[in-house]
């Protein structure tokens, strides 16, 4: 599948991969560690940490000899992926599904101490866009199901959600369920 | 688990729940596309979209009678998610594991015809702030796991990678493999 996200959930595998890279980019290394802090079993966890190593995203290093111990730590592939990791949480945060008083991390600039936040920027000047500006288009490693899928998109906002079935391309058409 | 990120990969399911989300906000609505588009079959497309219409994510609307048709919306709660997408196609992006010569998806300044990419912002002021700056902290929702993990990992980075087994608290001591 053409799809930058899709790439990105398949390197993390599942749930567990995911809970894994959260530990490890907050900084825990160790194989115990992990194992407390996702309640993961021994299978679960060697499982998900080879398929991380597998996909670029962890390196193994040893830390200790007789007897052998390994750490695990992100690649840079892998720090990439604190992007990821801090829109979940300010996502999370925003909804409250479990009706905390505040929210379980904060994300603060180390100089002045206050929150930090994603935002929207012009990728050039850096200056701020506000989402309501923010469109989506196909790039240049489109694909034609990509296309299609925001040719499709595009054709059913403007047939208007409540003007019945649309007939955009007809290959698109939907047929009965 | 006491984790915002975990909450939102809860409401999420897994990869299918991910790329459904993703085609309903890109704008697709109904089953047949959403079919075509994820390639997930029918058992399983069913079974996700109900699972993401009762964690609040979608809302299944009659856009036709005789025979009843239905397609699929995201809530507030799960427009929220577009910053999770954008996430991870920016990541996905900068990784470019199947070497495409460009972006399969643009995120663009309606105004502009400019990229737009993430950015970390100070909450309140709006001013950028460099990745280098920022540091996670326990917020007043962080249980006890939350601030072993964070008390830990700084244990950890505390000693150094390479100076052998850590004892933070006692309790966190790694036990061998």
């Amino acid at each position: 599948m053409v799809c930058s996200a899709a790439d990105v959930l398949g390197a993390l595998g599942d749930r567990w991969g995911t809970l894994l890279m959260r530990d490890l980019l907050l900084g825990l290394t160790r194989y115990e560690d992990l194992r407390r802090s996702t309640g993961a079993t021994n299978a679960t966890l060697s499982d998900r940490l080879r398929e991380l190593e597998a996909n670029g995203l962890v390196e193994r290093r040893r830390y200790q000899t007789r007897p052998d111990r390994y750490e695990y730590l992100p690649t840079p592939r892998g720090r990439d992926l604190k992007l990821l990791l801090t829109a979940m949480v300010q996502i999370g945060d925003t909804w409250n599904l479990a009706d905390r008083e505040g929210p379980p991390l904060r994300f603060v600039d180390t100089r002045t101490g206050r929150r930090v936040a994603l935002a929207l920027v012009d990728a050039e000047t850096r200056e701020l866009v506000s989402a309501g500006h923010v469109a989506v288009e196909a790039g240049c490693g489109a694909d034609a199901v990509m296309r299609w899928r925001l040719e499709r998109a595009a054709a059913l906002r403007k047939a208007g959600s409540d003007a019945g079935p649309v007939s955009a391309d007809g290959d698109a058409t939907p047929r009965a369920k």
